[in-house]
């Protein structure tokens, strides 16, 4: 851990409190009929339930504290960026990509759906992330919810997570340097939990200087994301478009680290209110170490 | 037709006017580089150009007019509207949908670039959908943005065309009643339509009252278009699906009359900046007797 007072912050009992906050909230944003439209809405809850630690929408609603507001405000920008990753797995495991037949100890949407179904469910849960995104607007005004409309967009699509998972395939096939390697994790896994990030800013109304200390954040903490996660699959499915696989065990290990450390220091004008992101940012290096 | 000026307005030459502009918009809208992000670029402008004939921007622009206000006010929400069935045409051409292999004489996307990249410019086009959206902010301020992207959100999503498809898709397999093929319908194909003409009167910041009178014509609209295009298919390749399997020749087309007489009828409070639309309405109807 990289700060004292983590021995008096519960980080476990903070992610577990908050993820159940997003899943009450996602609940209430997702279509109520688990009939709706033939099974797309059952199968947009799929998607959805039950999820992970909702990393994302979690990041969302503490850079809204950093900034003094009230999370709720920061609720639909949240479940928004929640959903665009919910809509990313469904389609990311269908047979045309990775096709994968088993997330979270469950069968695949496209394996309990089928293939057409899983398609319109991704689809279903994109477009809405996008209705509930808007949603900001009753909470935080029109020209906030503009611009979380944005960022969201900007995130998920061609110049984020859309077009990073085009690099990535092509880098499969062709092989990456370690720059390449690194534009492939801003776009496909960083861009994403960045405008989170922002998100949860923009309604906190930070200022520019705020948003731009809260944007660092969020892209070095994606990045320790990612190499963690390369870290922790090199024992089990290693990669060869992976941080070990081209900078090797160690220097992916410093690189997470300087990367946290520079994360956590971009938090101090922010003081106490920064505290659950600064632990966000110590928890996520420590799952590798 | 079923006005007289129909004698002074050339809908022909309008209608390729106007498709003209929304192309050059599409253009402005879409990645600068035909190889931005790999060949996801390239992917996403082949979901786009050639165009047909831009029939829902043009509506949407049209709309606008009909409110005295400046078309190009509602650019933007014009091409995401059209950006949205792009991307829908691409999604259902994949083999897990109607596996098509041409689409307007050229071979499809997914035979074009693969399944993956035809599924990712798909899932990147719906999302640059809502970026282009919110750009009515600037244009017409972020309230009236926050509106457009809802629309949208709504008629494409799954309480519109994607939850229209999963209806459809059903029918398909079990058969359907009349009631159930309406319903199909106006999520499936009319959904987008209103969305369009409701966008397009929302930037022209119509009344209540216009409104509503214009998402009833929206609403009438959408089903001739469904009903002459079943009509025009039932000679090619007839659906056991369709309006003329399930009301019979005669009937469709008598409801095809009826609901242009409404949508014209419906347009009477605005007078003359409204012909555009009377015009677009005929059209529709015209195609198929």
């Amino acid at each position: 851990m990289t700060t004292n007072s983590a021995l008096t912050f519960d980080l476990a009992a903070y992610l577990k409190d908050r993820a159940l906050e997003v899943d009450r909230a996602m609940e209430t944003f997702l279509p109520a009929e688990a009939d709706y439209m033939g099974n797309l809405g059952e199968a947009m809850r799929y998607g959805v339930f039950p999820g992970g630690k909702r990393f994302r929408p979690v990041l969302a609603l503490a850079a809204a504290e950093a900034l003094g507001a009230d999370r709720a405000l920061a609720m639909p920008a949240a479940c928004a960026f929640e959903l665009v990753h919910c809509f990313s797995l469904v389609h990311d495991d269908m047979p045309c990509m990775d096709n994968d037949v088993e997330r979270r100890g469950k069968p695949t949407c496209h394996v309990a759906f089928g293939e057409d179904v899983a398609l319109l469910a991704g689809d279903g849960l994109v477009i809405h992330a996008f209705e509930v995104a808007a949603a900001t607007a009753a909470l935080a005004g029109a020209e906030v919810a503009v611009r979380v409309v944005g960022e969201l967009a900007r995130a998920a699509g061609h110049p984020g997570m859309v077009g990073g998972q085009i690099l990535d395939m092509h880098a499969q096939r062709h092989g990456v340097d370690r720059a390449g390697l690194l534009a492939i994790h801003q776009a496909k896994t960083g861009a994403l939990i960045r405008g989170a990030v922002r998100a949860g800013a923009l309604v906190g109304r930070a200022s520019e200087a705020q948003l731009e200390a809260l944007t660092g954040f969020g892209e070095r903490v994606g990045l320790v994301f990612q190499i963690t996660d390369d870290i922790l699959d090199a024992g089990v499915d290693p990669d060869p478009i992976s941080f070990p696989a081209l900078f090797g065990m160690d220097k992916s290990r410093r690189m997470a680290l300087e990367a946290t450390e520079e994360a956590i220091d971009l938090l101090r004008p922010f003081g106490q209110s920064a505290q659950p992101l600064v632990h966000l940012a110590s928890y996520l290096l420590d799952r590798s170490v």
